[in-house]
């Protein structure tokens, strides 16, 4: 269980603190990487997933509550070597994900501490913490995020079939992919404890110019990703050849 | 022919589906990436490949009639491991791979349901789903099909003469490549079914403002590719020392 | 000799199709990529070579003269498994290298047909075919090519050396960086047969608004890029423990 | 000793080549890069570490004072291979280091000569040469370098962990990585060497309308990879399961 909770942490702060970040660039003012659009976005997030695979590998490197689901839902017997799945530690794996991505919103908030400060914006300051839509429709926004984590836990699921030294790579350049193609109308959460625990984040630090954190739309991200993981992993189960 | 058709529509649909994706989050109005430039467009198609690649792992990951011909033109005898080149199986992935491009755009559509309402431009909204000409040329058009089909064709067909562990990233580098730098004039279709799927879905779908499915040129993304593919397999057949 | 002829002109013919398409496509008037900017490039002339590469494996793949000047100056025995360093097999390198790069430039221009037919810039027009500095001065300009080409060839050389799996990819992102990074003041040709061959192209092509083809300027790319790679060369061979 | 020198001078000279050169292809007037954006950056530097790393394989490829304090403090034994961790050693590496760094930048100075030539704003002058913060904030600025460094040096301690063959690849795309996303605030130095020898190089070079070198600044980027090294060091040290 040391072992979930120190490499989940470790990890997902990673993702988190890369991923916050290259929002907090793109939206905050006076940064270098001020108006980088949106592949500079999916490519900080994608690197981030990349760097917090190699970061949590002890832990197999999950990092995100729908790999986690998508590894039960998929019949799988173990979370990674010697880690079985079990209720205590799918608690562990998504309690650890959500602290992780608590502590890399805020070590990307102190890394961008200046730019918060002058910040006048309540919406891109939320932004560059926690999803949003850009048309609020609860049902579509909730396909949208069920979509885009299909895809990942899909491919992250199959990953092993396909001989392919990529690794962490793979997963990687997945994330720039549903970034680019299916981020479009929600910002892409695909992963609750991306965006819950820069909400929390969001909530407590005392940033001078922040508005509400949207807690009504704070489920999406959670139900979204969960379903679309438990989808693909029955899929994974019920192809024929799969192993 | 059930592993062709479960892995060839999965495959395509993925890769239709982020393929859409992109082209919709950078045309429709109001998305995160609206405007984000030709380069966020390949690498949205080219990642799309990667997913898809993985997805159809089982079928040998055609994910495209291109490939396909351009197999059997090669002269090969099978089509992934225990699939024989023969009349019935042909004609299976090219009815799986068009059922599953088919598939992708609905529900990219669905993930972008909200922006289709609001979009106004019929262009625009049958940009997303199909190619079409900068300049309409029917002769000059299919030349540009041909050719970035016979880039795409070839080198896939030589992939396995160089050892490298690249698997699916070559791949969909190969087509991040041909996008940026042959799909100037048409837009790259590459891919029959990658074409006419979608436009089937753009006639069917119930989008407000959206125009005609432009079936003239409906056959330029058929055809081109097609014979594209068809020289590629020929020259490889042709190299002396490729096996 | 036809096993370089082959593969050299097919596989330096794919990369300037990809290099000069890339450029035609970012220039032209009216193409899906007008604008798109130097990343954009530098992708496309990478990924050139990552396909180029791939096409040409069966002579080694130098697709450009800089790297078989650079093997000579090594002090290599051997251009490719089983071809010999002799002043026959350069010379046939060096030829087949010009003759594909010439038919690539040439494809590119078939690709984007209707778009040459529209452009009136002659400046915009050459520069899709050929390099040409922004700032004019023969010894500055022909020091930024002996520097690109010196680190390609360089890292080309020592690619044996360091245990990574990823083959054409590594002179493919070595081609975007050097291009991202040394491209500004000369238009990186850092591969003389990629100059000369589409100047060649420019030359014979009935184009409409074509002005003249700076052949003034043509030695640079040529001078330039073999002197860097002869210093790449004999580095390399007085490095005292590569092999 | 004479590996060391040999190996980390050339590596590094190629990383800060390819580094400095970006942002002067970005900043500087009339340059075909001029404006490229963040991500052309990004990749620029990102790929300068690629090629630095394959130049300086003999010396274990640190090119950088942070990965060998961090290895220091992650209690390794060797640097490289038969390059035992002594005070001599580190030393070497680090004088190494920063005359690579400096040699780098002037070749990237003669490779943009004519633009160098042609510049009037010191502060972009100086920008291509050395970090500069946006928001000055000496104990924010070091956070933010802290922060960043951490990241690099943890991923790269612990790079071994996981089975990929990417190698050089792996540190590129970090880098690329962090700087998308931490280098908004600083312009992440992350490399204590990367700032202090070009600084040394702005200083030295006869450049028309260059400024001060703004000195006050330039412990940052020096203090704070140092101690983001250390902790990343220290962290893998305590992690338990790491060899």
């Amino acid at each position: 269980m040391e072992t979930i909770l120190l490499f989940e942490i470790m990890g997902t702060a990673t993702l988190v603190l890369l991923g916050v970040g290259v929002v907090a660039n793109a939206l905050l003012p006076g940064t270098k990487g001020h108006g980088g659009g949106w592949l500079l976005i999916n490519f900080g997030w994608g690197l981030g997933v990349f760097a917090g695979v190699f970061v949590a590998w002890g832990s197999g490197a999950h990092i995100n509550p729908a790999i986690t689901v998508g590894l039960m839902a998929s019949g799988a017997e173990e979370y990674a070597p010697g880690i079985a799945v079990n209720l205590a530690n799918t608690l562990t794996y998504f309690g650890a994900q959500i602290i992780g991505a608590f502590l890399g919103a805020v070590l990307a908030w102190v890394a961008y501490k200046k730019h918060y400060d002058e910040a006048e914006e309540p919406a891109a300051i939320l932004g560059t913490f926690a999803t949003g839509p850009e048309r609020r429709s609860y049902g579509w926004n909730t396909a949208t995020e069920v979509i885009g984590t299909y895809v990942l836990v899909l491919v992250v699921l199959m990953l092993g079939e396909t001989p392919a030294e990529l690794g962490p790579l793979a997963v990687a350049m997945l994330v720039v992919g549903i970034g680019a193609s299916l981020g479009g109308p929600t910002g892409y959460a695909i992963n609750p404890a991306r965006d819950l625990g820069p909400r929390l984040a969001h909530a407590v630090l005392p940033i001078r110019h922040k508005g509400d954190g949207d807690w009504a739309y704070s489920w999406v991200p959670i139900v979204g990703p969960i379903a679309g993981a438990a989808l693909a992993g029955l899929t994974v189960m019920t192809f024929p050849l799969v192993s």
